[in-house]
This record gives C-alpha cells, structure tokens and sequence, in this order.
C-alpha cells in the first residue's frame, strides 16, 4: 500500500479502497478469532494514551498497515472488550456480521436521507424496516406507517426520548402558551433509566418537576399505577400540568418492567403523552412467551428499543415509533429555502425525516437494520434471543441452588441479578463482601459484570446478551463466582 | 455462503465474517468504479420501494449475495449518490478509504466509551483527536483539554448547538431562577442554519425570543457588530436576557462569514455564550490562507465543526471545543448508581463522555477522525482543500467571463453562487428563468445542485466537494450550465 506522502490524496480510488477495506477486514478477523484472550476490562491507568501518541498529527500520510498495527499495539490493550463473550456488564452492545455489513453498505453509499428526495430509497427502505420491526415486536397498527402513525431510526433512547418529550411539550404549550412551561411536570419511577431525566432537563422542564416515584420490592420495582396517579393528583391540586409519563419494559438495574395498561389509562385520564422505553427488552418483545409485557402498547403515544443492543445492529441505533407523526413534525419541522425541492413542487406527500429528529443530517441506519433483518431472518433472531434467556435462566437456577447466594430480583429476561448472602447470622458487612466479590470478579479479566444498588443492597447484575456469548461462557462465569465467593468468604 | 435458515445464528463467527466482509467490500469497489454511470439525483416516484419489498421480515435468514443483488436492485437505482462525482448540492458529504476504515474498526471493535471506565483508550483517543483538530483548524489553546478547555465528537452541528445551549441556559438559571427561563434570548443571523433555531426551540427558549438579525449585501451577508448590538440592547431594555449568540463561518445558503472577533466583544459586553459554528468551511481553517475567518476565536465559548462534510470523515462526526467543560458537564452529566464504577473510587480524574452529549450511549468516532488524520496526514488534507478551492475559482472564473451569468456572492470557499442575468433589458421572470435553469442541470443526471433565495433572488449553489471530483467534474458542470443556459433562453 505504500506511503500516501508524496501522492495526492485521491479518497476513493476503488482498488485502494479494495485493498486497504481487506487489510481492516483481516485485522477485526484476527480480533474476534483472538477475542477471548483478552481481560474483558483492560487494566490501565488513565492519560497513558497520550504518553503513546504525538501532540500533533503527521504531516504526510501513513500506509494504513502502520496505522492497523499502532490499532493492535496502543489501542486494543486498553479497551474494554465489549465483544468479549465473557461481557457480562452494563447492558450487551451486540456485533455481527450482519450489522457490521449493514454498517459497511450504509457507510460506503454515504448518502443522507434527511429529506425524502435527499435519497429516496434509504428514506423508503427506513419507512419499511421500522414497519417489519413494530410487527415483529408486536406494536399496535397505530404505531405503523399503514395505521396512521410511523416509525424512525435515531441513535439513542435519550435522542427520542428530547423528541418525544419536546412534541408533548410543544402540543400543551400551543394552547397554555409558553409561560405554562414552568407548570409542567413529567413522572418515571426511581428505576427509569438516568436518560430520562436528563432529557426532562434538556427541554427546559423545571428541575423541581421531575417526579421520580419510588417502587418496591413488592410490585417487582415496577411502578403501580396507584402510585402514579397519586402524585399526578397532588401536582393537579397545586395548578401543575401533568405532561408526560415515562414507563420502561425492563430498567437498567434490575430488569423490571412498569405495567403498561394501567399506567396507559392513568396517562389517558390526565391527557399525558405516554412512552414505553423498552430499550433493552423491547428486543425479546419478539417471541410470543413475552409479549404480555408490552399489553396496553395501544394506550401508548410512542414507544422505543435499540436494536444495537441485543439485536445485532452494531452502534447505534435505536427505533421509535410515534402514534401521532405530526406532533413530532410539527415540533421538530424547519423548512430553509435551500432544502426546497425544486422540481417536485406540488408532489405527493413523503416522509422527511429531519423532522422526526434532533439534527438535520443522519446516516442510513435503516440499510444494517434491514441487512441484520434479511440475513437472520425473524426466526433466526428469535431463537437467538432465546438462547441468552436459556442461558440467564440456567445461571439464576444455579444461584438458587447455592445458598450462599440470593437473587434479589426475578430474573424477567436476561439479566440475573444476585448477592451473597450473610454468612453466620448477619454480622458481615454486605455492601463491602459484595463488593469484595465483584472487584475480585472483574480484576480477574475472565468476566466483567457491573452491579447497582436496590433497598440498600448492593447487588451484582449479570447481563447474558453478548454476540459471542455460548454456555460455556455462563458456566465458566457461574465457576469464577463460586470461586472468588470462597476468596471472599475466606480472606478478613 | 449457503442458506443461513437451518442454522444457528453464529453472529461473529471469524471466517463467516471475513467470507461476508469481503463481499460487502467487492459490491462497494464495484459501486465506486461505476458511481458516474449513475444519474446523480434518481429518477423515481414516492413510495415506489414498498412495492418492491415484501411487508414484514422473512422468517428464515438469506444469503448475503442474496441480500447484496437486492440492495443493487432495488436500493441502488433509487439513491441520490452523494459521492457522485457530479454531486454538487448542499454541501458535500465525503466519503473515504481511511473514514470508511476508521468506521469498519470502530464497528468492528464496537465498544461504548460513555465513560472513560466502559472504553479507556477509546475514550483517550478521542481527547488526543480532538486536540490535534483543534490545533490543526487554529483554535487557540484554550479550547485544548491542555488549555482547561476540551472537545468531543457529536454526531451533527445541532448536537452540539442543543448541547452548548443547555449549559449556556443552566448557567444563567442557576443564578436567576428557571423562571427566567422566560426572558432567554438567542441571536443568530438570517442566514445561520436552520439547525439552530431548532436547537433553541428543543431546549425551551420561548419562540417569541428567537432573534433572526436580518443581514445585506452591504456586509456580504454576514452579521454586523452594530446589529447585534441594538437586537441586544433593545432586548435587556425590554427586561430580557441575552443568552447566547451563534456566529457562523461559512453559512450554508451563500458560505457567507460572520465576524467572529466583533461579535465576541459584543458577546463579552453582553455576558452572552458566543458559539462560532464553522460547519462546512471548518475544515477550510486548516489552511493558513483561511485562518483570518476565525480571528477572535478566543472569545468564544465554544466552536463546531463536521468532518463528515468535507473531511474525509464519513458520516457522522461532529468536533465540538468548549473553554469551559464543566459548564457542559454540570447541564449535561448523570450519574446513576449503575454506572458507578467498583474499584476505581477516588481514582484521577477521567473525562466521562456521556456528559458531554446528549445521549448515554455512543459509538467510538475518534478512530474514524484519526485514522483519517494519520492515513492522509495535514499536509495531504490541506492539499485537498485546496485542490476543491482552486476548482471553485476556475468555476467562477467561467461565470465572471461569461455576461450571461451573474455571480451573487463572492466565492469564500468552495460554494459558487450564481444565476442567469436578465436577457434583453430585465423584462424576463427571473426566478422562473433560474428555477428552469436548475430543474435542467438536475434532470440531465449529469449533475445536482440546488438553491438558495436571498434579497428575492433565486441563486443556483454549486458546492464544489465531494470527495472524487476532479477538474473534468466542474468543467463538464460548466459545459453543462452553458449548454441548460441556451435551452432555457431559447424555449419561451
């Protein structure tokens, strides 16, 4: 490949870009074949990247195999290895094949579906893949571009969270006036996912009308709808607005899901606008056994998953879907002279995008979904789904035959969440053992797990759902807990 | 590759990887070497993919060639190809070998630097990336994480624009309450991006005090200090409060210049946050010949730019500097329990990009930028620049030397804009004429430009750009002009 130093740069010459896209492919080959040889999270010191690197970059141009081996040398040993079958942490972030093709296509055409004419069928193929999606996931006609309503594809829950909560905001202050801004109040429970809130704030909802309503271990930390209506009622009583409700289908600690039909009615009686954040789980929504969980979806005013999650779809993508697309446009819309078409004056009616969503410009992430869609099929992703639960199911069986171990909340999908017990009588400090256990858990680089406090209790999360993740992996990780279980039980 | 439907899905399996990576790689060298047979703006009515796409995903997976022969048939022919070397709408959207390959990696590799624990080197490459750009475009140190500023990589300008509105607006709410949030004002020019206003409009900013401050010819439609100044004045009169101002270098109409230096005393005056939005022509500030376009930069609050426009970057990435990190971190940070990290407590301080954005999540840009940086060095992209600045001379040039046409703007950068001059002593619809003109060029394929209305004239944009144009691209737009010019002069 040479060096490109005394060449011009010529960005797309199709033979380089042949050679040098294989040289790249043959590297992440190498990385995923040699994946499980890493800690899952490296052991490095903060700023030591920038003791490797210049302060400048090169005045001429490097072949790409100095770059690719630079890659290998001083980035990878630094990374967390989210691919890594033994990442259990946080929530999964799925490669595959098919979402790296996707990925590929949508960044090689580089086209910007911002407007319909912009590039008409990755706008299309948009229309036609959060379609197959809603139904696969079991929403509601309302939700589909044939019902009435309509999907789109933004990067993240927190991005469709701002539109939402901006197309509500919007459709109230139309008619309180923008003053009312201060009277309006949104509502999740203390398990809503921080995006949430952060959004709320974003949009200019006053800090002090952000009601986080507790849950418990008795409704499984899902939110009642007694609860909600509760404080609804109170803020009514003092002359707020309530405005927005935000209900999840699996949280980010525990995995517990809000019941959507009855929070749907309270949301109808008080006229707010209803999301069901199912970021995570939305993806296991696909096979029937769960699909009770999003029962009441038709009470709802927009729904949300990521896809790049646990459904293959490498970074980011999440969808949304909106009962009520003009809202949305009408909030989000903006129409510059330069983006007048001209020649399609008077045309029919097509979906401009860039009103579905915060920024003007976007990538075509509707070209991986459908890749990842087609080349697994629905059946394909169904029992891939099913496997992790498998998987998170035998891992919670085996902590319940352990009495040294508690699972502190039913496992719903695949996410096992446990602690070690009190040893003799309930004299240990059980914060510091369990602590203990998972500091011992990650610093062995064999497994990495995350962990998140309910009640008091400081408890460990094991989220199944990583690509590469095989039973072997679980039982290996069921093996490294017992293990630093006796560490930790041994050592003072 | 066979059919996938009797087999497990084996997401990254390491050869069926490579096996499918190199087909998506031949179909885009294939795409590449054949992209000027394509007319640049399609031919096709609305709603034409749906009835070519089945309703609903297929229960079992297909073949990727089964997948890529679909993508070539029905997708292909329906796209506006932005890397058409005939492309010269809006503004250009660059594809590259070394983008494309930073984006295969950070794909590939698939990891979430949210916070500096969940990716470290991931997460330091982008602090080391962002500084080299900021060096590299001219921005004063300050706006260096080594200057007590830093920089970040967004998705898009409104991002950024949502985001530094939001620290901008809880700064000046902590200390006057959020009912001010009522008497926030936002300044920006008739020209600026529409982005912007949208962006003010998402954060809550009352739409009654969205200031659009008409400019002229007179300053080449950039803004005036003394224009900004009386918007300014009349508003603290009225009881109001300046907010934040938005300069742009290189607007998207005309790639018109706003005076940085003199807007920033204004801003300074005002305590409003100066943002200098250098979108497309950011890139351009990489040569020394443009830097006078960011003078004052120092006295500004934050800067953007997107190296997916004209920076080899495909999309999407987005730089943005600020002076003041923790004025974005405390609007814009979350720390829930689930996020705390077991065994780093009390460790050295570590920037958490999650804080610095929108969303939670986000993908590893900073390998895109800086393979980007490394494969063509500053000397190669400067070379670059230049060569798409010296085709837009020349196209100028053609226009000046021709009494047909008349020149609206003086060309900055690489943004022409002209228009046919009236015919025999101005009887003609001018507008009509032009409108005609354009609807022309686009129909041929043989080119896509689009428009822009100032001072009631319709201005014909030509966006020299896209990343395989060469000499023989912009003279065959000339002929092409040339040739649409006598066909739309000669019919009645």
């Amino acid at each position: 490949m040479g060096s490109a130093a005394a060449d011009a740069v010529l960005p797309l010459d199709a033979s380089t870009f042949a050679a040098e896209s294989r040289a790249v492919v043959d590297f992440l080959e190498v990385y995923y074949r040699d994946i499980e040889s890493y800690p899952v999270r490296p052991d490095t010191e903060p700023g030591r990247l920038r003791t490797l690197l210049p302060n400048v970059p090169p005045e001429d141009g490097e072949p790409v195999d100095v770059i690719l081996e630079d890659v290998r040398r001083h980035i990878v040993p630094g990374l967390t290895h989210w691919q890594n079958p033994n990442f259990f942490a946080y929530f999964p972030m799925n490669a595959s094949t098919a979402g790296f093709a996707g990925q590929m296509l949508s960044t090689g055409l580089n086209v910007v579906p911002f407007m319909w004419a912009a590039s008409p069928t990755a706008t299309e193929l948009e229309g036609v893949v959060v379609d197959w999606m809603a139904r696969l996931v079991g929403l509601p006609e309302r939700f589909l571009f044939s019902g009435g309503g309509g999907g789109v594809l933004h990067g993240s829950t927190c991005e469709a969270v701002v539109c939402t909560l901006t197309a509500a905001r919007d459709r109230v202050l139309s008619s309180l006036g923008h003053e009312a801004i201060l009277r309006l109040v949104v509502y999740a429970s203390d398990q809503s996912h921080c995006t949430f809130q952060k959004g709320a704030r974003i949009v200019g909802i006053p800090p002090a009308n952000l009601r986080v309503i507790p849950t418990s271990a008795a409704s499984a930390y899902g939110l009642t709808a007694d609860s909600v209506r509760n404080a609804v009622k109170a803020d009514v009583a003092s002359g707020l607005v309530p405005l927005y409700l935000c209900a999840t289908v699996g949280t980010t600690g525990l995995g517990a899901v809000d019941p959507v039909r009855d929070l749907g009615e309270v949301a109808r009686r008080y006229g707010m606008w209803l999301h069901v954040d199912a970021a995570y789980a939305g993806s296991a929504l696909i096979c029937p056994e769960f699909k009770d969980y999003i029962d009441g979806a038709e009470l709802a005013d927009s729904v949300s998953m990521n896809p790049h999650k646990w459904f293959l779809s490498n970074m980011n993508c999440c969808c949304l879907w909106v009962v009520s697309p003009g809202l949305l446009t009408s909030a989000l819309s903006s129409n510059p002279e330069y983006l007048n078409n001209v020649g399609r004056e008077g045309a029919a009616e097509v979906v401009d995008y860039k009103d579905w969503q915060i920024a003007l410009s976007r990538p075509f992430r509707a070209m991986k979904l459908w890749v990842v869609l087609r080349r697994y099929g629905a059946g394909g992703m169904r029992a891939y789904i099913r496997r992790h639960v498998d998987m998170a199911k035998w891992f919670e069986r085996m902590l319940d035959a352990d009495e040294r171990f508690e699972v502190v909340v039913p496992r719903r999908f695949s996410l096992v969440t446990f602690r070690l017990r009190p040893r003799h009588g309930g004299h240990d400090d059980m914060e510091a053992l369990n602590r203990k256990l998972l500091m011992a858990i990650n610093a062995s680089g064999r497994a990495f797990m995350t962990h998140f406090v309910v009640d008091n209790k400081f408890v460990i999360r094991m989220a199944v759902g990583a690509a590469m993740t095989e039973m072997r992996h679980v039982q290996d990780a069921w093996e490294l807990v017992q293990d630093k279980a006796k560490e930790v039980h041994a050592t003072p």
